[in-house]
Protein backbone atom coordinates (compact mmCIF):
# COMPACT_ATOMS: atom_id res chain seq x y z
CA UNK A 1 0.00 0.00 0.00
CA UNK A 2 1.24 3.72 -0.84
CA UNK A 3 2.03 6.05 1.88
CA UNK A 4 1.11 9.56 3.03
CA UNK A 5 3.48 11.52 5.07
CA UNK A 6 3.16 14.88 6.10
CA UNK A 7 6.86 17.04 6.06
CA UNK A 8 5.15 20.39 8.45
CA UNK A 9 7.23 22.94 7.34
CA UNK A 10 10.40 23.51 4.50
CA UNK A 11 12.96 23.32 7.69
CA UNK A 12 12.10 19.86 8.24
CA UNK A 13 12.05 18.53 4.46
CA UNK A 14 15.77 17.12 4.69
CA UNK A 15 14.60 14.39 6.94
CA UNK A 16 11.99 13.11 3.91
CA UNK A 17 13.73 11.16 0.98
CA UNK A 18 11.95 11.93 -2.12
CA UNK A 19 12.66 9.30 -4.69
CA UNK A 20 8.99 8.20 -6.60
CA UNK A 21 7.58 10.40 -3.94
CA UNK A 22 4.62 13.20 -5.41
CA UNK A 23 5.19 16.27 -3.06
CA UNK A 24 2.01 18.09 -3.05
CA UNK A 25 3.17 21.98 -1.59
CA UNK A 26 0.47 23.73 0.26
CA UNK A 27 0.51 27.44 1.18
CA UNK A 28 -3.17 28.31 1.82
CA UNK A 29 -2.85 31.97 2.99
CA UNK A 30 -2.44 32.05 0.12
CA UNK A 31 0.24 31.43 -2.77
CA UNK A 32 -1.14 28.29 -3.61
CA UNK A 33 -4.96 29.26 -3.51
CA UNK A 34 -3.67 31.83 -6.30
CA UNK A 35 -2.05 29.13 -8.19
CA UNK A 36 -5.05 27.13 -8.26
CA UNK A 37 -7.83 29.95 -8.68
CA UNK A 38 -5.09 31.68 -11.60
CA UNK A 39 -5.00 28.26 -13.42
CA UNK A 40 -9.26 27.22 -13.22
CA UNK A 41 -8.94 30.65 -14.39
CA UNK A 42 -7.34 30.64 -17.64
CA UNK A 43 -3.84 31.04 -16.35
CA UNK A 44 -1.59 29.51 -19.17
CA UNK A 45 1.10 28.84 -16.87
CA UNK A 46 2.74 29.90 -13.71
CA UNK A 47 6.20 30.12 -12.48
CA UNK A 48 7.68 29.66 -9.23
CA UNK A 49 10.63 31.61 -8.62
CA UNK A 50 12.76 32.37 -5.24
CA UNK A 51 13.69 35.45 -5.48
CA UNK A 52 12.23 39.03 -5.89
CA UNK A 53 14.62 39.68 -8.95
CA UNK A 54 14.56 36.44 -10.71
CA UNK A 55 10.83 37.65 -10.77
CA UNK A 56 11.46 40.75 -11.99
CA UNK A 57 13.71 39.22 -14.68
CA UNK A 58 10.83 37.31 -16.11
CA UNK A 59 8.14 40.32 -15.67
CA UNK A 60 11.18 42.22 -18.01
CA UNK A 61 10.50 39.04 -20.69
CA UNK A 62 6.65 39.96 -20.74
CA UNK A 63 4.99 37.66 -17.85
CA UNK A 64 3.02 39.18 -15.15
CA UNK A 65 4.53 39.59 -12.40
CA UNK A 66 3.18 38.64 -8.45
CA UNK A 67 5.85 39.20 -5.53
CA UNK A 68 4.84 39.35 -2.30
CA UNK A 69 6.70 39.34 0.93
CA UNK A 70 5.41 39.36 4.39
CA UNK A 71 1.92 38.92 3.30
CA UNK A 72 2.24 42.45 1.34
CA UNK A 73 3.09 43.23 -2.50
CA UNK A 74 6.41 44.06 -3.48
CA UNK A 75 6.49 47.32 -5.46
CA UNK A 76 6.55 47.62 -9.26
CA UNK A 77 4.81 44.12 -9.86
CA UNK A 78 1.35 43.24 -11.33
CA UNK A 79 0.13 40.89 -8.86
CA UNK A 80 -0.68 40.94 -5.11
CA UNK A 81 -1.10 37.53 -3.07
CA UNK A 82 -4.87 37.62 -3.05
CA UNK A 83 -6.60 35.07 -5.09
CA UNK A 84 -9.34 37.59 -6.49
CA UNK A 85 -6.57 39.30 -8.07
CA UNK A 86 -5.83 35.80 -9.85
CA UNK A 87 -9.64 36.03 -11.52
CA UNK A 88 -8.84 38.66 -13.91
CA UNK A 89 -9.65 38.75 -17.72
CA UNK A 90 -6.57 39.93 -18.60
CA UNK A 91 -4.50 37.16 -17.03
CA UNK A 92 -6.70 34.46 -19.21
CA UNK A 93 -3.77 32.68 -21.62
CA UNK A 94 -1.14 34.82 -19.23
CA UNK A 95 2.26 33.60 -18.00
CA UNK A 96 2.92 34.27 -14.54
CA UNK A 97 6.13 34.71 -12.36
CA UNK A 98 5.23 34.45 -8.70
CA UNK A 99 7.65 34.65 -5.58
CA UNK A 100 6.26 34.59 -2.46
CA UNK A 101 7.47 34.48 1.32
CA UNK A 102 6.78 30.69 1.77
CA UNK A 103 5.29 28.85 -0.67
CA UNK A 104 7.15 29.01 -3.46
CA UNK A 105 10.53 28.80 -1.85
CA UNK A 106 9.01 25.10 -0.87
CA UNK A 107 8.36 24.59 -4.56
CA UNK A 108 12.02 25.40 -5.48
CA UNK A 109 13.04 23.10 -2.56
CA UNK A 110 10.32 19.91 -3.53
CA UNK A 111 11.75 20.11 -6.82
CA UNK A 112 14.96 19.27 -6.83
CA UNK A 113 14.35 16.10 -5.51
CA UNK A 114 10.28 14.84 -6.05
CA UNK A 115 9.19 12.66 -9.05
CA UNK A 116 6.22 15.16 -9.47
CA UNK A 117 5.37 18.36 -7.74
CA UNK A 118 1.88 19.45 -7.30
CA UNK A 119 -0.28 21.82 -5.72
CA UNK A 120 -2.92 21.68 -3.32
CA UNK A 121 -5.42 23.95 -1.93
CA UNK A 122 -8.90 23.16 -0.44
CA UNK A 123 -9.71 25.15 -3.50
CA UNK A 124 -9.06 22.14 -5.44
CA UNK A 125 -8.64 19.37 -2.57
CA UNK A 126 -11.13 16.84 -4.37
CA UNK A 127 -9.41 16.62 -8.22
CA UNK A 128 -5.95 16.97 -6.41
CA UNK A 129 -6.83 13.68 -4.38
CA UNK A 130 -8.69 11.93 -7.27
CA UNK A 131 -5.44 12.35 -9.53
CA UNK A 132 -3.57 11.11 -6.43
CA UNK A 133 -5.73 7.74 -6.48
CA UNK A 134 -4.45 7.66 -9.65
CA UNK A 135 -1.10 7.82 -9.72
CA UNK A 136 1.49 5.42 -8.43
CA UNK A 137 3.42 7.21 -6.20
CA UNK A 138 4.03 7.71 -2.22
CA UNK A 139 2.90 11.03 -1.63
CA UNK A 140 4.12 13.52 0.97
CA UNK A 141 2.50 16.83 1.71
CA UNK A 142 5.11 19.78 2.19
CA UNK A 143 3.62 22.64 4.47
CA UNK A 144 4.82 25.42 3.26
CA UNK A 145 4.46 27.02 6.88
CA UNK A 146 5.71 30.40 8.00
CA UNK A 147 9.67 31.30 7.80
CA UNK A 148 10.45 28.11 8.83
CA UNK A 149 7.77 27.64 11.36
CA UNK A 150 5.03 25.06 10.84
CA UNK A 151 1.21 26.80 10.94
CA UNK A 152 -1.92 25.56 11.35
CA UNK A 153 -4.12 26.45 8.09
CA UNK A 154 -1.77 23.98 5.74
CA UNK A 155 -1.35 21.37 8.58
CA UNK A 156 -5.35 21.43 8.39
CA UNK A 157 -4.78 20.99 4.59
CA UNK A 158 -2.23 18.23 4.93
CA UNK A 159 -5.03 16.83 7.74
CA UNK A 160 -8.28 17.33 4.70
CA UNK A 161 -5.76 15.39 1.93
CA UNK A 162 -4.76 12.76 4.12
CA UNK A 163 -8.82 12.10 5.69
CA UNK A 164 -9.67 12.18 1.97
CA UNK A 165 -6.79 9.14 1.08
CA UNK A 166 -7.02 7.18 3.62
CA UNK A 167 -8.59 4.48 2.38
CA UNK A 168 -5.99 4.25 -0.37
CA UNK A 169 -2.79 5.11 1.35
CA UNK A 170 -1.28 4.44 4.71
CA UNK A 171 -0.38 7.19 7.46
CA UNK A 172 2.19 5.74 8.93
CA UNK A 173 4.28 8.86 10.56
CA UNK A 174 3.17 10.86 13.52
CA UNK A 175 2.84 14.16 11.53
CA UNK A 176 0.52 12.56 9.24
CA UNK A 177 -1.81 11.50 11.83
CA UNK A 178 -1.74 14.40 13.73
CA UNK A 179 -2.35 16.56 10.61
CA UNK A 180 -5.54 14.33 10.17
CA UNK A 181 -6.84 14.49 13.63
CA UNK A 182 -6.74 18.27 13.62
CA UNK A 183 -8.38 18.39 10.48
CA UNK A 184 -11.40 16.37 11.98
CA UNK A 185 -11.44 18.63 15.05
CA UNK A 186 -11.85 21.33 13.15
CA UNK A 187 -13.66 20.79 9.72
CA UNK A 188 -16.93 21.59 10.44
CA UNK A 189 -15.90 25.11 11.04
CA UNK A 190 -12.19 25.75 9.46
CA UNK A 191 -12.93 29.27 9.54
CA UNK A 192 -13.61 29.41 13.51
CA UNK A 193 -10.40 26.74 13.88
CA UNK A 194 -8.03 29.23 12.31
CA UNK A 195 -9.66 32.37 13.92
CA UNK A 196 -6.84 32.87 16.18
CA UNK A 197 -3.89 31.55 14.04
CA UNK A 198 -0.80 33.90 14.12
CA UNK A 199 -1.28 34.22 10.07
CA UNK A 200 -4.79 34.57 10.31
CA UNK A 201 -3.96 37.60 13.05
CA UNK A 202 -1.32 38.73 10.77
CA UNK A 203 -3.68 38.72 7.53
CA UNK A 204 -6.62 40.41 9.86
CA UNK A 205 -4.36 43.19 10.50
CA UNK A 206 -4.31 43.88 6.30
CA UNK A 207 -7.92 43.65 6.06
CA UNK A 208 -7.68 40.73 3.93
CA UNK A 209 -10.36 38.48 5.48
CA UNK A 210 -12.49 37.90 2.63
CA UNK A 211 -8.96 36.21 1.36
CA UNK A 212 -9.26 33.83 4.46
CA UNK A 213 -12.80 32.60 3.71
CA UNK A 214 -12.19 32.05 0.31
CA UNK A 215 -9.10 30.40 0.43
CA UNK A 216 -10.35 27.47 3.37
CA UNK A 217 -13.62 26.88 0.81
CA UNK A 218 -13.25 22.92 -0.25
CA UNK A 219 -13.49 21.83 -3.99
CA UNK A 220 -14.81 25.07 -5.86
CA UNK A 221 -12.23 24.05 -8.92
CA UNK A 222 -11.02 20.53 -10.84
CA UNK A 223 -7.58 21.84 -11.88
CA UNK A 224 -4.41 20.38 -10.70
CA UNK A 225 -1.71 22.37 -10.87
CA UNK A 226 1.47 20.11 -11.93
CA UNK A 227 5.13 21.21 -12.25
CA UNK A 228 6.68 21.09 -15.93
CA UNK A 229 10.31 21.88 -15.64
CA UNK A 230 9.88 25.65 -14.24
CA UNK A 231 6.15 25.94 -14.83
CA UNK A 232 3.39 24.91 -13.24
CA UNK A 233 0.66 23.98 -15.45
CA UNK A 234 -2.93 22.30 -15.23
CA UNK A 235 -2.62 18.91 -15.66
CA UNK A 236 -5.05 17.32 -18.41
CA UNK B 1 1.96 38.64 29.55
CA UNK B 2 4.75 36.25 29.24
CA UNK B 3 4.24 33.90 26.14
CA UNK B 4 4.54 30.04 25.88
CA UNK B 5 5.85 28.92 22.53
CA UNK B 6 6.33 24.74 21.27
CA UNK B 7 9.09 24.10 19.08
CA UNK B 8 7.97 20.33 17.88
CA UNK B 9 11.85 19.04 16.92
CA UNK B 10 14.73 20.01 17.75
CA UNK B 11 15.39 20.52 13.80
CA UNK B 12 13.03 23.38 14.39
CA UNK B 13 15.05 25.59 17.82
CA UNK B 14 17.30 27.70 15.03
CA UNK B 15 14.29 29.12 14.49
CA UNK B 16 13.82 30.44 18.46
CA UNK B 17 15.58 32.93 20.06
CA UNK B 18 16.43 32.00 23.59
CA UNK B 19 17.66 35.05 25.29
CA UNK B 20 15.77 34.98 28.79
CA UNK B 21 13.66 31.67 28.24
CA UNK B 22 13.26 28.31 30.22
CA UNK B 23 13.44 25.22 27.70
CA UNK B 24 11.35 22.85 29.06
CA UNK B 25 12.56 19.30 27.09
CA UNK B 26 9.99 16.59 26.56
CA UNK B 27 10.93 13.45 25.33
CA UNK B 28 8.29 10.97 27.05
CA UNK B 29 8.85 7.87 25.50
CA UNK B 30 11.19 7.55 27.70
CA UNK B 31 13.97 9.56 28.29
CA UNK B 32 12.15 12.75 30.36
CA UNK B 33 10.38 10.22 32.00
CA UNK B 34 13.34 8.41 33.40
CA UNK B 35 14.58 11.28 34.33
CA UNK B 36 11.47 12.61 36.45
CA UNK B 37 11.40 9.07 38.03
CA UNK B 38 14.55 8.59 38.62
CA UNK B 39 14.99 12.16 40.50
CA UNK B 40 12.07 11.42 42.32
CA UNK B 41 13.10 7.93 44.02
CA UNK B 42 16.64 10.05 45.30
CA UNK B 43 19.24 9.93 42.20
CA UNK B 44 21.06 12.55 43.00
CA UNK B 45 22.10 13.83 39.43
CA UNK B 46 21.49 13.10 35.96
CA UNK B 47 24.16 14.12 33.00
CA UNK B 48 22.73 14.08 29.68
CA UNK B 49 25.71 13.56 27.63
CA UNK B 50 25.07 13.50 23.46
CA UNK B 51 27.30 10.62 22.74
CA UNK B 52 27.87 6.54 24.08
CA UNK B 53 31.60 7.52 24.25
CA UNK B 54 31.31 10.07 26.46
CA UNK B 55 28.62 7.84 28.53
CA UNK B 56 31.60 5.76 28.78
CA UNK B 57 33.99 8.07 30.09
CA UNK B 58 31.42 9.12 33.32
CA UNK B 59 30.92 5.39 33.65
CA UNK B 60 34.67 5.15 34.54
CA UNK B 61 34.54 7.49 36.65
CA UNK B 62 32.16 5.75 39.00
CA UNK B 63 28.80 7.52 37.31
CA UNK B 64 26.39 4.61 36.56
CA UNK B 65 25.18 5.11 32.92
CA UNK B 66 22.27 4.94 30.74
CA UNK B 67 22.53 4.57 27.16
CA UNK B 68 20.16 3.96 24.78
CA UNK B 69 19.85 3.82 20.68
CA UNK B 70 16.95 3.18 18.74
CA UNK B 71 15.28 2.58 21.91
CA UNK B 72 17.57 -0.50 22.95
CA UNK B 73 20.01 -0.37 25.31
CA UNK B 74 23.69 -0.05 24.24
CA UNK B 75 25.95 -3.02 25.69
CA UNK B 76 28.25 -2.27 28.53
CA UNK B 77 25.91 -0.22 30.31
CA UNK B 78 23.96 -0.51 33.54
CA UNK B 79 20.36 0.56 32.86
CA UNK B 80 17.78 0.69 29.97
CA UNK B 81 15.77 3.81 29.21
CA UNK B 82 12.95 1.97 31.66
CA UNK B 83 11.47 4.80 33.92
CA UNK B 84 10.93 1.13 35.88
CA UNK B 85 14.52 1.07 35.90
CA UNK B 86 14.96 3.97 37.86
CA UNK B 87 13.10 2.94 40.85
CA UNK B 88 16.27 1.02 41.98
CA UNK B 89 17.17 1.11 45.49
CA UNK B 90 20.82 1.07 44.16
CA UNK B 91 20.63 4.15 42.31
CA UNK B 92 19.53 6.42 45.32
CA UNK B 93 22.39 9.15 46.10
CA UNK B 94 23.69 7.56 42.59
CA UNK B 95 24.95 9.82 40.22
CA UNK B 96 23.58 8.91 36.68
CA UNK B 97 25.24 9.94 32.73
CA UNK B 98 22.56 9.54 30.14
CA UNK B 99 22.38 8.80 26.41
CA UNK B 100 19.32 8.60 24.48
CA UNK B 101 18.47 9.43 20.89
CA UNK B 102 16.11 12.04 21.16
CA UNK B 103 16.25 13.58 24.74
CA UNK B 104 19.86 14.22 25.83
CA UNK B 105 20.37 15.50 22.42
CA UNK B 106 17.53 18.53 23.01
CA UNK B 107 19.17 19.41 26.15
CA UNK B 108 22.53 19.69 24.84
CA UNK B 109 21.12 22.01 22.11
CA UNK B 110 19.03 23.85 24.61
CA UNK B 111 21.69 24.57 26.76
CA UNK B 112 23.65 26.62 24.72
CA UNK B 113 21.38 29.56 24.60
CA UNK B 114 18.64 29.23 27.32
CA UNK B 115 18.02 30.94 30.31
CA UNK B 116 17.58 27.85 32.03
CA UNK B 117 16.62 24.02 30.69
CA UNK B 118 14.23 22.38 32.91
CA UNK B 119 12.83 18.51 32.12
CA UNK B 120 9.01 17.45 31.43
CA UNK B 121 6.86 14.94 31.35
CA UNK B 122 3.39 13.68 32.26
CA UNK B 123 4.66 12.47 35.26
CA UNK B 124 5.57 16.03 36.90
CA UNK B 125 3.26 18.05 34.92
CA UNK B 126 1.79 19.83 37.88
CA UNK B 127 4.87 20.55 39.64
CA UNK B 128 6.57 21.72 36.48
CA UNK B 129 3.62 23.99 35.75
CA UNK B 130 4.15 26.03 39.45
CA UNK B 131 7.48 26.25 38.95
CA UNK B 132 7.16 28.08 35.57
CA UNK B 133 4.25 30.28 37.20
CA UNK B 134 7.15 31.31 39.50
CA UNK B 135 9.26 32.48 37.38
CA UNK B 136 9.70 35.58 34.97
CA UNK B 137 11.12 34.23 31.86
CA UNK B 138 8.97 33.06 28.82
CA UNK B 139 8.93 29.17 28.18
CA UNK B 140 9.81 27.27 25.15
CA UNK B 141 8.69 23.74 25.12
CA UNK B 142 10.84 21.79 22.95
CA UNK B 143 9.75 18.83 22.28
CA UNK B 144 11.97 15.74 21.33
CA UNK B 145 10.67 14.21 18.39
CA UNK B 146 12.16 11.35 16.45
CA UNK B 147 15.41 11.42 14.57
CA UNK B 148 14.08 15.01 13.44
CA UNK B 149 10.47 14.67 13.24
CA UNK B 150 7.77 15.40 15.25
CA UNK B 151 5.88 12.98 17.14
CA UNK B 152 2.19 12.53 18.85
CA UNK B 153 3.51 11.98 22.52
CA UNK B 154 5.90 15.00 22.74
CA UNK B 155 3.50 17.18 21.62
CA UNK B 156 0.25 16.08 23.54
CA UNK B 157 2.97 16.99 26.43
CA UNK B 158 3.60 20.55 24.80
CA UNK B 159 -0.31 21.11 24.59
CA UNK B 160 -1.06 19.58 28.11
CA UNK B 161 1.26 22.62 29.63
CA UNK B 162 -0.03 24.93 27.08
CA UNK B 163 -3.28 24.33 28.68
CA UNK B 164 -2.11 24.12 32.21
CA UNK B 165 -0.59 27.50 31.75
CA UNK B 166 -2.83 29.25 29.60
CA UNK B 167 -3.92 31.72 32.07
CA UNK B 168 -0.51 33.00 32.70
CA UNK B 169 1.07 32.80 29.62
CA UNK B 170 0.03 34.08 26.14
CA UNK B 171 -0.03 31.06 23.55
CA UNK B 172 0.79 33.25 20.49
CA UNK B 173 2.03 30.79 17.54
CA UNK B 174 0.32 27.94 15.59
CA UNK B 175 2.57 25.37 17.00
CA UNK B 176 1.56 25.94 20.44
CA UNK B 177 -2.44 26.28 19.47
CA UNK B 178 -1.94 23.75 17.67
CA UNK B 179 -0.46 21.07 20.21
CA UNK B 180 -2.90 22.55 23.14
CA UNK B 181 -6.03 21.31 20.51
CA UNK B 182 -4.09 17.99 20.03
CA UNK B 183 -3.85 17.76 23.93
CA UNK B 184 -8.15 18.71 24.42
CA UNK B 185 -8.75 16.34 21.94
CA UNK B 186 -6.94 13.51 23.34
CA UNK B 187 -6.67 14.29 27.12
CA UNK B 188 -9.74 12.10 28.09
CA UNK B 189 -7.67 8.95 26.72
CA UNK B 190 -3.70 9.84 26.08
CA UNK B 191 -3.42 6.05 26.17
CA UNK B 192 -5.94 5.53 23.11
CA UNK B 193 -4.83 8.62 21.39
CA UNK B 194 -1.30 7.66 20.92
CA UNK B 195 -2.12 3.71 20.51
CA UNK B 196 -1.38 4.00 16.34
CA UNK B 197 1.61 6.70 16.72
CA UNK B 198 4.47 5.53 15.38
CA UNK B 199 6.94 5.60 18.45
CA UNK B 200 4.32 3.64 20.32
CA UNK B 201 4.13 1.18 17.19
CA UNK B 202 7.67 1.09 17.39
CA UNK B 203 7.69 0.51 21.42
CA UNK B 204 5.46 -2.36 21.32
CA UNK B 205 7.38 -4.69 19.03
CA UNK B 206 9.93 -4.16 21.99
CA UNK B 207 7.30 -5.28 24.50
CA UNK B 208 7.28 -2.31 26.53
CA UNK B 209 3.56 -1.42 26.68
CA UNK B 210 4.00 -0.78 30.54
CA UNK B 211 6.38 1.75 30.32
CA UNK B 212 4.13 3.55 27.68
CA UNK B 213 1.02 3.50 30.31
CA UNK B 214 3.40 4.03 33.13
CA UNK B 215 4.75 7.45 31.01
CA UNK B 216 1.17 8.89 30.20
CA UNK B 217 0.56 9.45 34.18
CA UNK B 218 0.00 13.04 35.34
CA UNK B 219 1.65 14.07 38.46
CA UNK B 220 2.59 10.98 40.19
CA UNK B 221 5.54 13.14 41.01
CA UNK B 222 6.42 16.88 42.57
CA UNK B 223 10.08 16.85 41.23
CA UNK B 224 11.20 19.46 38.77
CA UNK B 225 14.81 18.54 37.24
CA UNK B 226 16.78 21.68 36.04
CA UNK B 227 19.97 21.85 34.84
CA UNK B 228 22.94 22.85 36.53
CA UNK B 229 26.09 22.64 34.54
CA UNK B 230 26.30 19.53 33.43
CA UNK B 231 23.76 17.66 35.55
CA UNK B 232 19.74 17.81 36.22
CA UNK B 233 19.02 17.81 39.71
CA UNK B 234 16.02 18.52 41.48
CA UNK B 235 14.84 21.69 42.06
CA UNK B 236 14.31 23.03 45.65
Amino acid sequence: MRQLDVCLTPDLLHLHQLDNVIVVVADIFRATSCMVTGLAYGVKSITPVATVEECKALQEKGYFAAAERNALMVEGFDLDNSPFSYMSERLIGSHIAMTTTNGTLSIAKAKKAAVKVMVGAFLNLGALANQLRSEQYDVLVLCAGWKGRPNMEDTLFAGALAEALKDEFMLMEDSALMAQRMYNQGKDNLLGYVANSSHVRRLQRLGIQKDISYSLQSDLYDVVPVLRGSQLVALN
